[in-house]
């Protein structure tokens, strides 16, 4: 929906429950679906979110509360009668309301709990103590679970009894009495068979795909991107089916994730939620903590500069090369490290490949390298009246940059990857940074020795 | 599946395949998903692949078949038969069959669509003939459709006898005589009723939110995003249904767009296909372009430096501030940069708010700038004996690089969207080059005003 159908909406609905004609009001929300109805919440003036969201239908009201920024969220809670709240949290998902537990603060935490039911406050127990980023924290243990025993006229009828509440009818999973996970069976499978056929002789058995409960959320979500599953078992150390993940709980930490690194290639702190509703005092300070470091960073590029005052007294024109080269090299140090980061996060890459990225890097550094020198030296050529040592000082220098450049592009994040710290961090801006400071030693380096026929 | 594992089964088939143990290599097999025989048959030596392949059972072959990479697929089609080539297209979905048909050239698609039943062809060239990068260029045809006046038995029957071939039987879509498309009903609400309830009774026809089939691959794949769907419906200008879009082929989008944003943030021309897989002949190919170009408008801000050759001269020390100013400014265009092409790419930032966007970002350059302008000023004035002077023009060149630095990151990505660029083309590289041109100007005019008060 547009937004400005959206804001139009929002206008309308206040002027509804200002008139108190609240069925004309929900009869307009009833065509619509909950994240267009928490869009218009957004927009609609403080003073009337609270009726706004007390006069939805009951499982509207819960759907679209999912749906709301953290804040709203809270202080709606905070408003709630206990009575109130009990109900909402009663139509929530088990995993919705696992991220809202994770999302608020103690206090607020408390009273959810407290309001849950008792198996409810189980499962949410049972999920929150799994590792943050692991498959265990982001699973839900809603899922339908069958008998190998079981017809499929029973099976659907298991389904018809239970399945309300879950969030996935569609993959349903088989297992024994102690839990161990036996087969899966999909609703389509279900379908296409005759009422008597048994579960067992119809589940499959062999191509089981599940994850460990301590494996990495993005792990996961990249299994969904390799396999197209609606949804992946989860098991514990014992093989012991303890919840699924769905499909798009597997796009939300795809999406997260790709968001982070995109901050990170940027050089900012954090780049979540909207850009607009970030007040721009949280922008300046995701932004300032990487400019900070990387401004005292490029100061050592400075030094070397400095040292080099001599040279440059000598041949004032060096320092009309200085850009190029820290571009060029900049350029191609955030080449390499991107495909290693993207390589890594997608898991094409691992560390012990170094050797085998190190000998491809070059490679294609040196065919890159050759080129932009030989465009460079006749651009020098021209532009300079066929000044032949200063073109050829500053090709060389040039390809050398380049070499490096990819080398260090390349290594660095496998390097962090190795010590346990994000690739990402090692994305453009920091390597852009260090490549800078070796390709002025170079430069100057070569420019020295070469001095005397530059002069 | 482990690499290492995968890698084991190739050697272990080969020896079976040579053996000519068919029945053990079948049976080993089938303990696999395609996804993973795919991954095993590629590293199988090139003289087994054709008999790998041709050992598969029909169906597992064509499911692995779509698993494959392009020259994998061109040369096993190359080497079928007529018939099995009728066979295994008959045993593709039809979107794989149509991805298929786009990616190879035009003389094996001659020979898949004569060897593809007229009824296919007949959808296939339905969807062909959409706009790349449409949502119809990326539909499937292949739904279940139910009628109004079907009861819930009935709606069974009809999931039972069509819905093998179907890529999803799970939402199902209910049209009337014209195609015109009604509601939608989900498996899950038909299990929960009873088998005389009638369809127009239970289906939702309120809610229906669909796209058109000349909509954009990429708001498609957001409507996904937004509303975790299984599948959209694809209606023409005539809200006739011609086909859904399911999730998977919605992640792939998405993953596509991704990886594209990437290259480009990295001045990569395509990043397609695994880092290892691609030639280096290739990777040299992809990055040189970007390269030569951003090196040559890098030569702008060289000739600004010439042009500022007495002031250098006059005052050595200012050429040691050059690479913070330009690493400081690059960093900062490319932080208001990507925030816009993110916003872009997920609809939160439109061509039109361009002004409230530059507001925003003036008021975060002014935070950034000042704190930095003050870090600095008392890192120069500590490391060059208390030169206040110098500090001072430092400092305020910073200051107001860092504001033009936003202004035009923010700006460009908006302007190139409003001329129908691709947004993240003005991504970091290009970004930094550009701003790199500005800050040097900035620099060079403070310093030529105060030159006086330097020397």
């Amino acid at each position: 929906m547009e937004e400005k159908e959206i804001l139009e909406l929002s206008e309308k609905s206040v002027e509804l429950l200002s008139q108190r004609k609240f069925s004309e009001f929900r009869s307009i929300l009833s065509q619509l679906v909950p994240a267009d109805i928490a869009l218009m919440m957004e927009s609609v003036p403080e003073e009337w979110k609270f009726l706004f969201f007390r006069i939805l239908p009951k499982e509207t009201a819960a759907e679209t509360f999912v749906y709301l920024d953290n804040d709203m969220q809270k202080s709606l809670i905070q408003a709630f009668s206990d009575s109130e709240l009990r109900q909402m949290i009663d139509e929530l998902y088990l995993d919705d309301a696992v991220d809202l537990i994770e999302e608020m603060p103690a206090n607020v935490v408390k009273r959810i709990l407290r309001n849950s039911s008792a198996d409810m406050r189980k499962q949410i127990n049972e999920i929150l103590k799994y590792p943050k980023d692991s498959a265990g924290s982001i699973m839900t243990t809603e899922y339908v679970d069958l008998k190998r025993y079981m017809t499929v006229g029973q099976a659907f009828d298991r389904i018809r009894t239970t399945g309300v509440d879950k969030e996935t009818v569609y993959t349903c999973y088989v297992t024994d009495a102690n839990r161990i996970l036996l087969g899966i069976v999909s609703v389509k499978d279900l379908l296409l068979a005759n009422s008597d056929d048994v579960i067992g002789d119809i589940m499959e058995s062999n191509n089981i795909i599940s994850v460990n409960t301590l494996e990495d959320k993005e792990s996961v979500a990249n299994q969904f991107n390799k396999y197209d599953f609606l949804a992946i078992p989860v098991v514990d150390s014992d093989e012991r089916l303890v919840g699924i993940v769905t499909f798009d709980d597997a796009m939300d930490v795809i999406q997260e994730e790709t968001e982070e690194d995109f901050a990170k290639m940027a050089a900012i702190t954090n780049a979540e939620g909207s850009y607009f509703k970030t007040p721009v005092f949280t922008h300046a300070r995701r932004r300032i903590v990487w400019l900070l470091f990387l401004m005292l960073s490029a100061t050592i590029t400075g030094s070397i500069l400095t040292s080099f005052e001599a040279s440059i007294a000598a041949v004032p024109l060096l320092v009309s090369f200085i850009p190029m080269l820290m571009d060029t090299s900049g350029n191609c140090g955030s080449q390499a490290s991107t495909l290693i980061i993207r390589g890594l996060a997608l898991g094409e890459v691992r560390p012990r490949d170094v050797f085998r990225v190190i000998r491809k890097e070059v490679a294609v550094a040196s065919l890159v390298g050759f080129a932009l020198s030989v465009v460079n030296f006749i651009r020098i050529l021209i532009m300079y009246g066929g000044n032949v040592n200063l073109s050829l000082v500053v090709s060389v220098t040039l390809f050398f940059t380049v070499i490096i450049a990819k080398v260090i592009g390349c290594t660095l994040p496998l390097l962090a990857k190795t010590v346990k710290l994000d690739p990402a961090m090692m994305a453009s801006p920091m390597i852009t940074t260090i490549v800078d400071c070796c390709a002025m030693l170079i430069y100057f380096a070569i420019a020295n020795a070469f001095l005397p026929y530059l002069v």
